[in-house]
């Protein structure tokens, strides 16, 4: 039995970063960039005025003229070809570029029209680029913007798309299988029958995949024989990464690690010193391509806990993620917690705030089958030992979402 | 101008829930329940093993007992009629129903067999129910497990799966138009000339409303004349919220809100005390299926705070989530920030944690126009008032994701 950072450390190891693909801007939310970009362009292209007003010449202001005549008037995705004068004004749109000549806005609200002349209102200090932004005040180009392995959120796109990129290359999510073993499980729209449960394992592993950006695919029930356990883990292997739920543990009818061999998958560990999902099995399908196996526990706590401690590395790992092993963070126990496992312990718990500081309090969670207590959850808060907690004392978590 | 908050009341009292709809659970993450969900089985439904290991009479082995004769072996999925006499041991499998008679199963671990016999090697402590989850220990029938209004997370679609609800009942999501409007715009793909930049707000848009789980319908670029304006508006009407970029503010070809009033849309507000932002208009198109209608400033940063601060309270409304108003949180400020505006301003930042306490550095960000400086930003800092801020002063800020 390994501990849990020697499994980390060891999906570290066994998981090679998938392959790239192009996907258009469009798509992109979510991806992992799989290249470093730079700026092609200046932003602003050109100096271009923040307000709409009337572009004049600083001096002429600050020399106390406040009087102008308008020559002209600019829209924004226009050009002016006159260079202004001095006393002359160019009315100006908000995004229009800055004629020759103009070095000042003062925006509309300052200023009173009367027929062709305009007279400035206002008497605050106005400088030269007063409500102008200069050419590649935000970016220039060559510089570099955004590096591979960041994963794009709504303002990089819109800063690729400033840039024209409207195709880009990221790391392609990993597609994983979810194959549910045992005799006693029905689909989830049957009545189960006497000893039988329903497959709710698929479902929530499959909202677990989704909610990371990956693609579920799910293969079903295999049934506790060979033959129908070899044909569809021959089915999940099509996939990037195959997750089973059941069927490792010491049961004599746990016959997942045998029949993964059978199908070339070698173990790369069995058993962790963690509560809950000691079971848990880890594997890889070597080859050109190569496949990741897990067999997770067949209880629903264990299967989600295991998820997103270990699949959820493995899944960082093939984007390219630069830090494979979950992100655990500090937060202050809110009540005294007695833990009696001699297992390191993932405990359901809800997280909080109360100020600036986050809080962390254990549901109320009675074993590894009771999926209903984790409902309330959004973290696990890691225990790494036995003892008796006090309130306040820095426990890490993991948090959910 | 109103203020943020008065803004915020307006959406809540503009915006009117939208439709249920019935989804398939395996396409329910994240979609906001619109039924309570009533417990209708008992979890575990059965006394179940929690090991692989042997049933036994607890009576038994307090007596002293340790070998006993093995009368069957029990597979999850499967009954037996068997009732376990004393002296008798049958083999059960994790998850598999207890038989009658047993009240104890020691894991396969603390046990030797030795032909049709077993021995038990502990020396613990071993009282009744000791590896058995009693029926309903998780959840009864006639208790209410989830209420309307929850955002369905892995674990509820898991414990759903549980009670078979392979559909389930949740709000629609809104459809949400995106539509920039400017002469100065070209499509992302397109090399602008003179004057031009690229309509970056379109992809920025539909990837904050594609993050919060709705559906972009990108509209492309309205050009500045009450035709093409009126055309694209009428086509954004179709969905159930129109975004709008560009065109709101003071200047002369700011023509949406009156071609939105043609459209019939009612202005409930326009300008609020805000940076960026302040031109944001907001109004509605009543009638049997009302349509809500922002008018986004056109500059990038001003657009991308308007969505989180506006345009994602009504979505809030809308899906029927309790609190429609962005939640604020507590962070303290990692170093002294100097605030000149004269508006309430939402500063793009970084949170970080430190400990168990969260912290915000305001990013380097030079205007509205700067989204450079937001592509490192997880928040908004919220800065009421102009004013020398301290480190470690408690801040306002909106988390992003």
């Amino acid at each position: 039995m390994i501990s849990i950072q020697a499994a980390w450390d060891l999906i570290e190891n066994s998981v090679a970063p998938g392959p790239d693909q192009t996907v258009r801007l469009m798509n992109a939310l979510g991806c992992v960039l799989a290249e470093d970009v730079h700026c092609t362009i200046n932003s602003p292209p050109f100096d271009k005025s923040m307000m709409d007003g009337f572009g004049i010449k600083s001096a002429d202001f600050a020399s106390g003229l406040r009087t102008f005549c308008i020559v002209g008037e600019l829209m924004a995705g226009h050009t002016s070809q006159h260079v202004l004068q001095s006393g002359e004004a160019i009315q100006i749109m908000t995004g229009a570029p800055i004629p020759a000549g103009v070095d000042a806005v003062i925006q509309v609200e300052e200023t009173k029209q009367n027929g062709s002349d305009v007279e400035i209102t206002t008497d605050r200090l106005i400088e030269p680029h007063h409500n102008i932004v200069k050419c590649g005040e935000s970016m220039r180009v060559g510089e570099t913007l955004v590096t591979s392995g960041k994963q794009l959120q709504p303002q990089d796109i819109g800063l690729l798309a400033e840039l024209g990129r409207h195709e880009i290359l990221v790391r392609r999510p990993p597609t994983i299988a979810v194959l549910a073993t045992g005799d006693e499980l029905v689909p989830v729209d049957a009545e189960p029958g006497a000893g039988q449960i329903r497959n709710s394992n698929e479902p929530m592993l499959a909202a677990q995949i989704a909610r990371v950006g990956c693609q579920p695919v799910p293969i079903g029930i295999a049934r506790d024989n060979r033959e129908d356990l070899h044909a569809k883990i021959t089915q999940g292997l099509k996939a990037d990464i195959l997750c089973l739920s059941g069927g490792v543990s010491a049961g004599k009818k746990d016959l997942v690690p045998s029949e993964l061999a059978r199908a070339g998958v070698v173990e790369v560990f069995h058993r962790v010193a963690l509560k809950p999902g000691k079971p848990i099995w880890f594997g890889v399908l070597k080859g050109e391509h190569p496949r990741y196996v897990f067999g997770l526990p067949g209880n629903p706590v264990s299967s989600f806990v295991c998820f997103e401690l270990f699949v959820r590395a493995a899944i960082r790992r093939w984007i390219g993620l630069c830090d494979s092993t979950p992100r655990l963070q500090q937060a202050k126990l809110s009540q005294p917690f007695s833990m009696t496992s001699n297992r390191p312990t993932l405990f359901p718990s809800a997280v909080s705030r109360n100020g600036s500081e986050v809080w962390v309090t254990p549901s109320l969670w009675k074993g590894s089958f009771d999926l209903r207590a984790t409902i309330e959850s959004n973290a696990l808060a890691y225990f790494h030992e036995a003892g008796e907690y006090r309130e306040g004392d820095d426990i890490e978590v993991l948090q959910l979402h």
